[in-house]
């Protein structure tokens, strides 16, 4: 009996020290460094390599580390009945929520350009834009980015926001659907982009949609890479319809070394932290599904295949 | 009739500009550039070279930049009977407070530390630290770290504050006097030091206080420099008791250019920008202030030269 820890992109270690910590006598195996595939009954996962998973003929649970579930169900050789299960946690919107708190600061009070200035012992000043001057506008207005917008609305911003279908929110201008996109994007001067990713919303970043927000405007991806256009990015960064973007997320991740993100100076690139699980808060969840797991007991937080969540 | 723009460590750049489009016709001398002394009628400064406003015999006002008289005041060569005043500007403590709150997520999120990786393209986590497990500090609950205090406590973020005299303020804990100081002290991971300078808050910021502090605490002065002993931050900074500090003020600004502090890794340092003033937003009540002086009527936001403020 065995729970396998298999992870590309990020490091296995603070996992496996949380999972020891509470539960000592767990036998943990960290991919690659497997042992015998059949005593292996649970595996908890971010990024696995396609196919791994029909190698373990006892498995019993796949368990993501995060909330979201693609990077399992894009494995076309997923094994037939193997339960998948995903973290559900409070603290993530909360930690989503603070990065783009202060992503939205730091583009406003320029606090690279200090950082760039403390280097050369440059003692200059340059006159902040002030929350109540700025127009936020919030693609995606679901758990997270109605309380994003309530949360920028507090400290002051003019906050907007765009949904699919219409939405309410306390001192938050909403608009919804396709025809109301226009005037949404009209008083944008930071872009949040936090909607769910479907075929309607894939690319939705693109060079047309840049257009239409505040010239020099920002732009904030913390929702998913496929969102993007990357070559609509550079272009509006290069003729100034946008002054900047600060992305989370990315096609392909870990974003690739010689990807030219990673050395423009007006995109900040974050190796997706926004809404990172925290392993000491989730690790009890996953060693109660792995008991549950093995005893045949249903299992917490299970996803549905079909709808994807 | 002429008014002069005296500032030494800031561009006067943006204030002339704003100065000369609300009021085109004002006849504006940027210092040293004075041309006859007695033609200047009104002062508007940022620090000073002492002695300097004895020179003007026709002066009426000498009118500071920010809500801080100090730099006036402190010169010893002030010419008799004329009036001084203030800004007095609702967007100061909304501007402090959008600082303090970057600063905060910056340290819990590792803002810098990601911006380093982004120059070596690394794709690497580091778990951040959530909101609600830390405990942050504010010493000073008048209107500004009261404002703070709320703003961080809504953000998710445990809140206490200390005060020379008792304060009560919805979801924060408090603190008074110096017999309750170690008491906050020791539940304190970020502290933000809000005081106003006075004999008893000057050197504050001590190698004692830092050690009652909880161990790799990191400390934020917005305050005044005069409340920070400098050598007793560089020396908490290497034993390790405090992981790092943001700085705003200094005892001199702007910071010698051999100051150990801009290449100290462990430090930002920002040129007093946390509570900027925005010349557009206060070039309506400086020149306001101008006619009143030159047809004798009553100023506004005129300082109490005995109380200081």
């Amino acid at each position: 009996m065995a729970l396998l820890v298999v992870i590309t992109g990020y490091q296995a270690t603070p996992w496996v020290s949380k999972l020891q910590a509470f539960e000592p006598k767990l036998d943990i195996r960290v991919w690659p460094e497997v042992g015998d595939p059949d005593e292996i009954d649970f595996a908890l996962t971010w990024r696995h390599p396609m196919g791994e998973f029909k190698k373990y003929r006892n498995l019993k649970c796949i368990a993501s580390m995060g909330a979201g579930v693609e990077h399992i169900l894009c494995d076309p050789d997923l094994p037939h009945g193997v339960p998948i299960t995903r973290i559900v946690e409070p603290s993530m919107p909360q930690s989503m929520i603070e990065y783009v708190v202060m992503v939205v600061l730091n583009y406003c009070r320029h606090y690279d350009l200090y950082r760039k200035q403390q280097i050369e012992q440059q003692w200059l000043l340059k006159i902040p834009i002030l929350a109540r001057n700025v127009g936020i506008g919030i693609m995606g207005l679901g758990q997270l980015g109605g309380d994003a917008a309530e949360k920028l609305s507090h400290l002051g911003f003019q906050v907007a926001g765009w949904n699919r279908t219409p939405k309410i929110i306390n001192g938050v201008k909403t608009f919804s659907g396709d025809d109301q996109l226009n005037e949404f994007l009209a008083h944008t001067r930071i872009l949040i982009c936090l909607l769910p990713l479907t075929p309607g919303t894939k690319d939705i970043l693109n060079r047309d949609l840049f257009d239409k927000l505040q010239p020099g405007a920002y732009v904030i991806n913390v929702a998913r890479g496929e969102h993007l256009v990357e070559q609509d990015l550079l272009y509006a960064l290069e003729t100034g319809q946008l002054s900047g973007a600060c992305l989370d997320v990315f096609r392909t991740e870990p974003l690739p070394k010689d990807h030219p993100f990673w050395r423009h100076p007006k995109i900040v690139v974050t190796p997706h932290i926004s809404s990172l699980t925290i392993p000491a808060a989730v690790v009890p969840q996953i060693i109660e599904n792995y008991h549950r797991a093995l005893s045949g007991n249903p299992l917490l937080n299970e996803v549905d295949i079909r709808r994807g969540y």
